[in-house]
């Protein structure tokens, strides 16, 4: 097979994660420091996330709207611990117009064109979404208000990695509102459910989920709950957070409501998100170092034919070929013929394969002779020979298959690389060595885990289990939770 | 019926357009200054344009991906003209942090987080996008390249309407790479055809299309094609555009690819783009003084049911109705059933006609003792009583008929709003009366055109017939094509 310019990855992790992104044509780095390009094929697996991510959402009563990109200065300042977290490293419009230069190369700022307050690219939107909710929300009648947002996100970042940290992003933000605090909880918790099967279902990742401590939670929720995924070079990815706020956004941005019984009250709300992110997850988790590998339920190509043929049995070939398209097509969509004449086949599998396409079949004649088609699944790179009448069949089959095997394989990766550690020493050994989750007590001082961080860099991920009992893993006092601790992403 | 709160059309149109906005709760103002909040209801049809245009896109073999929102200000001068189209009334990011205030009151920019060079939020991406095609393309083998993108957009305006005229807007841009300029302008016509297409089958309205003049093409292009809706106060709405940029950009971003022959050429290129705009002409084009009326096909609800009980016979009726929409959600999916036991049935009948919901049915005991419904469809607000068993069937054509007769009306407005013009003078006074397209002959001067705008405020709005002859009508000198001229939005 020929050389795929792909770093192994037990050699480099973090090349081999790099490498792919480049040959399988997701993304590169664009003119602007930060943030990245989406290639169409990474487009594609995007817009299929999106798509059943959004049939999730609008099938919990969830309705998409959209808000302002930018977002007044002074807002982020009306809830005091929000401020704190997000008015950061933000992209700040300052001025509405340029102007041709003076000396007549260019273009500069025309600095009479100064905004009176700055304008800040929404690094989350709570802000100017409750600032609206607090005009659309006045009586119990109202409530529920259940609104998401698919939506481009700034935050300035020093180090970026594609996918996993850009100062651009692309994401969906869930905002919602409710009268009483059970709702309320039942809601986060809901939608944190959401993201764990969505995880599973259809990205074939298996996840831990569960509430953060207080040094991990958003600026301005009372709780966050988080799910994680685990890498496969043993670090923790966070997928995707569901924030209880409380009712403290309600009574920074003055939302009230008048209840049946008439008195005017302040209701609950909660916001969760997932974005670009998960694409991160989805490629570390499958990929090998054959480039790229795609559950078919993400797929953007589920199968690719790639016909073997000469000059002379062209027409042979490519009518045999067709003939498995067309019926292939009846029920299967992603479909796709490689029909280029100005690549071998050689070329075409190779490429492919970069690209994580579940099922590519390679027909020439030999196996028309032979009634079939040879299949290559790109899990395993097992290659099968299928007779003609089984084709459409065995590949439905195969991709079910193709499906739960990779789920298999992320169950086992959570799982043997979580272990229960009681010595202080056995974790600073685990996070020198495999790394993965260690399954911890913590006292819940945040001292500990300070300590824990800037002498392991693993970090709470999420709690494990309450209400049970043991002895803080650093200062060895009684412990009534145990915790996920991980290095993380 | 109750007071709907609408300004009468005919009375005061402007604000007949911004109550319709309002009443049907599609889109509002938001705390920045020029950028709207579009409301869940206006996203709901947003998203069914959306989801009918993206079809038509990726048939037509465009691929979707995503480009930075943040340009380097340098990019705009690349291009000459450009540079003078676009490099104006831009949002300009100078700072990318902000830390607490000195006093301790706030935040503020923090002056050692100055960039190096300013950047834009996109205007319009060319820009970004050719940037990045110069690295993607290099050889024959890559073109054409067929790309799209749905993303927000911002122009700076000073003053703004919902939907038609906002600081940021979403929209779609379709930019396109070929190696020869026949398959490029091929393309452009195909694409102000796709855009021709959908407004007369998806929006029901019917609209002209051709070459824009010098003074109006987009800058930086050798030609726009443009698509003109008339409004039904004689205004024309530009809804779309198609631009054949020929090298210009290629040139000056250096895009060039090795052809068969082996010799290195500069290809031809285009973009074509239509945006939330297209809302205004929707609302505008069907609606009336009782509220907003939709076309079916980007309705997010097709048919709303309305049941009118009293406490005694409350569950008959309601199973009677959830009968019925089980049957019609077999084939029309967008289907509600209003049960808020909070409102009374007028002021849902009310609602529901506000927000231009195309079938409405009110089924009380005297219905369901008469074995049928009754059916309100609200262009024409006719009442109709239909027979319990003819209802789904009578439903999909009562749907197909509204849609067909928006359209029919849709013709008859531009129809009855064009007339062939012979004098300045007739020009003059169709332009200070009823207004509409003046079809007439301009010989192609644009001192004439700019005349013409001054003394009538009406622009040239696209060409309507090549090859012809007859004299200008501003200079009488002799002219070989005529033109669509209207007041425009």
């Amino acid at each position: 097979m020929a050389d795929k310019g792909i770093t192994s990855r037990t050699q480099d992790f973090s090349q081999w994660y790099l490498d792919i992104i480049e040959r399988a044509e997701l993304a590169e780095n664009s003119a602007v420091r930060g943030c990245m390009v989406i290639k169409p094929y990474g487009y594609a697996i995007w817009e299929n996330i999106q798509k059943e991510l959004d049939r999730r959402i609008k099938a919990s009563g969830h309705k998409n709207a959209y808000f302002p990109l930018l977002i007044p200065k002074s807002f982020f300042t009306k809830e005091a611990s929000h401020v704190k977290g997000f008015a950061k490293e933000c992209a700040v419009v300052t001025h509405y117009r340029l102007k041709e230069s003076p000396d007549g190369k260019g273009i500069v700022v025309d600095e009479d064109a100064k905004l009176e307050e700055e304008l800040i690219i929404r690094p989350t939107s709570e802000t100017i979404i409750y600032d609206t909710f607090s005009r659309w929300i006045t009586s119990w009648r109202d409530l529920p208000m259940k609104i998401n947002q698919w939506a481009n996100i700034m935050r300035w970042e020093k180090r970026t990695r594609p996918f996993l940290r850009t100062s651009e992003f692309l994401w969906q933000e869930g905002h919602t509102v409710y009268a009483t605090e059970e709702e309320n909880i039942k809601e986060v918790m809901d939608m944190l459910q959401m993201y764990v099967d969505f995880a599973r279902d259809t990205l074939a990742v298996e996840t831990y989920s569960g509430r953060k401590s207080e040094s991990e939670k958003f600026a301005g929720a009372v709780n966050t709950f988080g799910v994680e995924a685990m890498m496969p070079d043993g670090k923790s990815l966070q997928f995707g957070t569901s924030h209880d706020l409380g009712q403290n956004f309600a009574k920074a941005f003055d939302i009230k409501f008048a209840d049946k019984d008439g008195t005017v009250k302040t209701p609950y709300q909660n916001s969760w998100g997932v974005s670009t992110r998960m694409m991160g997850a989805l490629i570390m988790t499958h990929s090998d170092d054959n480039g790229l590998v795609l559950p078919p339920s993400v797929a953007p190509i589920k199968v690719v034919i790639v016909p073997i043929s000469k000059d002379e049995n062209r027409d042979t070939v490519m009518e045999y070929c067709n003939n498995i398209v067309e019926e292939l097509k009846t029920e299967i969509e992603e479909v796709e013929l490689d029909a280029r004449d100005f690549v071998s086949p050689g070329y075409k599998f190779n490429e492919w394969e970069k690209k994580g396409v579940p099922v590519r079949m390679e027909i020439g004649e030999r196996d028309i002779q032979n009634g079939g088609v040879t299949m290559v699944r790109r899990d395993t790179n097992e290659k099968m020979f299928v007779e003609r009448s089984q084709v459409l069949e065995y590949t439905k089959n195969l991709l079910n298959e193709i499906q739960n095997s990779l789920l298999n394989r992320s169950q086992s990766i959570i799982r043997n690389n979580t272990h229960a550690v009681e010595s202080y020493d056995g974790l600073k050994t685990m996070m020198k060595g495999e790394k993965g989750y260690a399954k911890v007590y913590w006292c819940g001082d945040p001292k500990c885990e300070e300590s824990i961080k800037a002498e392991t860099k693993a970090t709470t991920r999420c709690i494990a289990e309450e209400d049970v009992s043991g002895k803080c893993i650093y200062c060895g006092k009684d412990s009534k939770e145990a915790w996920y601790i991980a290095q993380s992403y």
